[in-house]
């Protein structure tokens, strides 16, 4: 498994304990925890994985628990900055609901470890419970969103907005569950198509068209 | 909790021990595992959630791993029948498809913690790479309908048939997250929702068309 922290020849000398910054043990602790779950990972497992001790962890972070807040924190914070976007403020509600699909499909796939570990989040925590509140706010706008854009007459009134906010980031989200990144699939592929469907649906024409109704009329 | 297997006053008699037929212990087996993982629940466990010894539920299942594969099997079965269905078998893609997606969210909805277990497997032991590769061989399946639906013209050619087929399912399968039979969503909102922007979209009138095009035509 190669990674991003493992410094290049010549690459500048980063702070901290030589290849392990604060960055590097929050990246392995969040692999961790994704591999084994949170709750069944220990301190000791981290920093055996790490090959530190648990004092030089500590160093870093004061507990297991910081670094679930740190870890949650990255990827609701990338989330929330895509609803605080001028492309997500300003125009036509279908135009920022495309960004938010668009831009929110582009942090699960760079921030892939972290999304990952906050969609597996049950609320066995404090730490856990505040994200899952932040992940219901981001719900709730994205759902308002989806209801300006049903009263601006370009996203169908026969659904409910709720239902399918909850159905395209759920579509968005078990992305998690088989994308790689460097695999046989590329993050703009994904992006086309997850827009593609969330907007498009997978049919050509459109529902009032029958296949006949789609041939090009003379002019 | 209510359950269904909770007999009302002058039900008929269930066979096996009183209120512990082997479908009971099945059902009371997926919801431990799924309230706190199958790795993490132990026969003892389950004993004490039924209040039985474990010699009598050993009566009805052999193994922690018999109870698994019995309700994976049962998951997987109900989503292989959707294909094995004539509406699956007969006809344009594009309608196969459509029944396809549309059964799958009633298996889905109808055997919400069976199928809440199948998509929690990761392959631990030989029963659950089983039921893996049978969700492998389903997937593929999905997408050669897809791609058939896309040479007949009916779904675009503009996206991967492999990656929608996987978000298409994505999307039904992030329903076990929130649905509740008998919450405020029914099954049929779900499933018409799901239909429609998995086929459809969320965009008014198909991405050929510009809000004007929309306009009724004169006759």
């Amino acid at each position: 498994m190669t990674s991003s922290a493992e410094a290049a020849p010549g690459a500048p000398v980063r702070r901290g304990r030589p290849g392990y910054d604060r960055d590097r043990v929050l990246e392995v602790a969040v692999q961790l925890f994704n591999e084994q779950g949170y709750d069944a990972t220990s301190v000791a497992d981290l920093a055996q994985r790490l090959g530190l001790t648990k004092s030089a962890l500590y160093h870093h972070f004061a507990s297991k628990e910081e670094l679930l807040s740190v870890a949650l924190d990255q990827a609701l914070g990338g989330l929330e900055a895509v609803l605080a976007e001028p492309a997500a403020q300003r125009g036509a509600a279908l135009d920022r609901l495309r960004h938010v699909i668009r831009s929110a499909t582009d942090v699960l796939v760079s921030q892939l470890p972290s999304v990952t570990l906050l969609l597996r989040v049950r609320g066995n925590s404090p730490v856990e419970q505040s994200a899952l509140e932040r992940r219901r706010l981001f719900d709730q706008r994205v759902t308002r969103l989806v209801a300006e854009a049903q009263r601006e007459g370009d996203v169908r009134s026969d659904v409910d907005a709720a239902v399918v906010s909850r159905l395209i980031f759920g579509m968005i989200n078990s992305v998690v569950e088989w994308y790689r990144p460097g695999g046989p699939v590329d993050g703009d592929r994904l992006g086309h198509d997850i827009l593609t469907v969330a907007l498009d649906g997978l049919r050509t024409g459109g529902d009032a068209l029958t296949r006949a109704d789609r041939r090009p009329s003379a002019p």
